[in-house]
């Protein structure tokens, strides 16, 4: 099986190598050169376009920043839909507007190839542990056939019905995320406003039924101030925007998913986009301390 | 040592119950008497007031529902500070005011008495295991003496500094969960409204970075439709309460525990309040659908 890979990034370098690791030959476009050359050196194969990646392979997967990402490189000049024909199979695992993720998928259809959604949870280190969470819609037999696809770069994989189903599903992943990150930030917060010793309370809280995977995983970086990125803020945000316009065309209301949709933008337009979602935090520490997107000075005992 | 309890309510009964099972002396008071049978059946001593318990016993423990209660029973008429001699100990496992803890606090050290607070997570489940988690606010020397009691009641057990800091802990925690559970009710009433398979989806998003001790232990209820409390709505909304009470000494933001104070009073006032926790999803359901406080009508396909 001839094995197409577009977008190199954060997520799709460890990813691809996971599939190299596996034994799946692969041809790689990115479009800055540069981020392939990891895999290059691991055993993949270089072109110059979406449309030779597609006329190469297979299957094409896609991991891409947004939904404009994927519509240029599917149906832009030279994309992935020049190089397909018949049978072949697209993967898009970039987390992106479910109802574009339709629209694709009818199109790709046309030339009688089916596209599957398969956006993934996990982030960097999931990605090179190959336990990523893959949340995917669309025909059954098309998802039966990129399974061994999947196992190589994932643990939990689950197929969640028709095209966009998987995009809707890391949608409510990523508001739930949201809202778990506003309680540890909310949280921690309080407990260094009230001076408590914030590991103790941390190490208390966590281990009963306020526990949750943020508290175990980021919340220890908060109190080591390490805002390193697992996921950037910036994407946390633009997936809380593809949420709510989801839920807007519902017309109900999602208080807590407006609510951190509202938060993460302003983080983000304060300078924090591209640090570690755990950087939320900053948003309330800032209540007190001048606000420079980076250090945080300690605050002082009222 | 003898020991006093004080409030049998559904925490109180199971901790009780831990306490005669690990082979202490328990003197017992309620202010309906009838809760008080099944522990009478194990081996507790019934007195006709707090102040005799008080007088009958080295610690006397509390477990009663808000502030005004503790109050009343420690400083109202044969209240446990009538009881009272020098050197007894007072601990508090209620969830109350940590401001008016430091203040009862302060007014029992008059007596030469000591007083810890001690507010409990885990619910009536934890009660009954003896897995409680403990948050422990008071004097050192005081916080071991009554660690073999704590042990007989709780699994995960924290002295977090002085008096108050245990129940200001604990409104750390009850804050997290609040949002937990908002998180929960928006995540699974999305995954409903756009029709996925809740199941399915609950599964592959509690596996991942969207995991939570509330995902695990009540999402699974909801899908069952079982709104039976492990903690009631109204009790939550209490917690969330004093949590805010809290936030207003400091003078700072805390929006998404505003955001869960005003809906879980929105589904007190609904005549949710006997309800679990997991009940407040139906605030979110009951935007497309007739609602009576108890049932839920399925959302009809649009």
């Amino acid at each position: 099986m001839k094995v197409g890979f577009i977008g190199l990034g954060i997520m799709g370098q460890p990813m691809s190598q996971r599939l190299l690791q596996a034994g799946f030959h692969l041809t790689v476009y990115n479009r800055t050169a540069k981020k392939a050359e990891k895999v290059l050196t691991s055993g993949a194969k270089w072109v110059d376009s979406p449309a030779v990646v597609a006329a190469a392979s297979d299957i094409v997967i896609m991991m891409l920043p947004d939904t404009p990402e994927v519509e240029a490189v599917l149906f832009g000049k030279n994309g992935v839909s020049a190089g397909l024909s018949a049978g072949k199979i697209v993967v898009d695992m970039s987390t992106i507007s479910p109802e574009a993720t339709v629209q694709f998928a009818a199109r790709l259809r046309e030339q009688n190839c089916e596209m599957l959604d398969a956006p993934v949870s996990g982030g960097e280190n999931g990605a090179m542990a190959g336990t990523l969470t893959i949340m995917v819609g669309g025909d059954e037999k098309t998802f039966q056939k990129c399974l061994p696809l999947f196992q190589a770069m994932g643990k939990n994989i689950a197929h969640l019905g028709a095209n966009g189903n998987g995009q809707r599903t890391k949608l409510v992943n990523q508001m739930i995320c949201a809202l778990h990150i506003l309680a540890m930030s909310e949280g921690l917060h309080l407990a260094e406003a009230l001076e408590l010793n914030s590991e103790k309370v941390l190490q208390v809280v966590s281990s009963g039924a306020a526990g949750s995977w943020m508290l175990n995983h980021l919340a220890p970086r908060i109190l080591q101030n390490d805002f390193t990125p697992g996921f950037m803020i910036k994407l946390q945000q633009k997936d809380l925007r593809l949420a709510n316009e989801l839920i807007k065309t519902l017309g109900e209301n999602f208080p807590g998913t407006a609510l951190t949709y509202s938060l993460f933008t302003k983080a983000a337009e304060s300078g924090l986009g591209e640090q570690g979602t755990q950087g939320l935090i900053k948003l309330f520490r800032n209540q007190y301390n001048q606000f420079d997107g980076k250090s945080f000075a300690p605050r002082k005992p009222t």
